[in-house]
């Protein structure tokens, strides 16, 4: 189903992608692999329930590269599957979402093929996916937007400005991973070129789990709402949407009744 | 995992993503949704290793919109849904790769939300993700492209000028869903928009299926290599990149050895 590189090496290295949490949301590829696995590298974002679906004798590894603990470098993490893959194991590299979405998958597969070692890729559902359902919208939709941007918060300061233009025009979808600490930036640039002040803008924060939440504003009130909900899970910006009516509706009843 | 709107009637309709043809790369979630279907309506490209895996009792109903067959307009697809719902059924209604990407979803939900009818959307892995995987490259990537668009070839007539000049640019990375077809409108576009002409293209046809074919061409060469190639199956035009080189020598290894 994926991309395999054979060679005379015994070890192999998949790269996996976790999707965005919910344990369901696992391909049965995904899984299989993870079974099988004598070790998952894995990042600091997935959920305890995907993990615990490992192989009760697969060593598991944090190498989240954010957060409290010890930091990895991607040089070191390049190593560390180097060295599982030579002694001949079977390694996991499990990643949030699809690996092959802002998930630093090239670097890995160098130092991997490098090596001389295999290794496949079992994509993933990307975050922007599972917020996108969990509001009851499309990321397209015909007459409204016929194309759909994956952006990162972290890079868009180098947006050139046709970039910025193009976003700005009426009925533009974007999903903005990583944009929670770029949400002023991006509002500014976003009304400097024209963007209508109450283009509706929704954050979804730990989509398809249980703690999911749902925070829906506009560009106007963008940074200051976002300021209030505190969120600290990972989050997905969705740029034009507004949860459909009827999600809307029921979020506020389960509040209501909670 | 996903959007549920709960009513009083006892149908539900179950929006679920297919994913790209390979059985094992539906989700846990799409797989038990499936198994428990009383009906399952489906597109026309749903591989039949993947329809295979409904439950034995399930009524499966082709519902393509192209082809050969008798031709289902989205109206009778709505009335289906709504049909089969209200008589109690518990129906899967089945798209290629993630429901939310250009799925018309929207005017179904709308339909199902009319008639009082529960429903849920089941992510699904889009061709893009498969498509990207199948050739050993990620559809972003730090220094290169930090952002990625996803494009239906049927709207690109409607495309605006700077748009074009957007993707024009060097190491911009687009997936184009359905681009087949306008090969040569895309070509000119871009060309005039001051792309450069041997700007990687690689169309992967049956995406993650053991008939997966892959065309590794350029910009340049685009319509002619694909009147050549002569591909019948669903493609994703991968534009701004071509396949890793070791997965390239691999594909022609097996190419001289079937």
């Amino acid at each position: 189903m994926t991309t395999q590189h054979v060679d005379n090496t015994t070890g192999q290295i998949d790269f996996v992608g976790a999707g965005p949490g919910d344990p369901e949301l696992l391909t049965v590829a995904a899984l299989r692999a993870f079974e099988a696995a004598d070790v998952v590298l894995h990042d600091r974002l997935i959920s305890d329930e995907v993990l615990i679906l490992a192989g009760a004798s697969a060593k598991l590894v944090d190498v989240g590269k954010a957060g409290f603990g010890p930091s990895w470098d991607q040089g070191d993490i390049n190593d560390l599957l180097v060295a599982h893959g030579q002694n001949g194991n079977r390694v996991v590299r499990l990643k949030s979402g699809d690996p092959t979405v802002f998930g630093r998958l090239d670097e890995e597969i160098e130092a991997v093929e490098a090596a001389g070692l295999s290794w496949s890729i079992v994509p993933g559902i990307t975050a922007a996916s599972a917020a996108v359902a969990g509001i009851g919208q499309s990321l397209t939709r015909r007459g409204r937007n016929s194309s759909i941007r994956f952006l990162t918060g972290h890079d868009m300061k180098g947006f050139a400005d046709h970039d910025w233009a193009a976003l700005a025009r009426r009925g533009e979808v974007a999903a903005i991973y990583m944009g929670k600490k770029s949400a002023r930036f991006i509002q500014g640039r976003l009304i400097m070129h024209g963007a209508v002040r109450n283009t509706p803008i929704t954050l979804v924060e730990n989509a398809s789990r249980p703690d999911q939440r749902v925070l829906a504003t506009t560009l106007d009130r963008l940074p200051a709402d976002l300021a209030q909900a505190d969120m600290n899970g990972p989050a997905l910006t969705l740029y034009g949407l507004a949860p459909r009516e009827a999600v809307q509706a029921l979020t506020e009843f389960n509040k209501e009744h909670a």
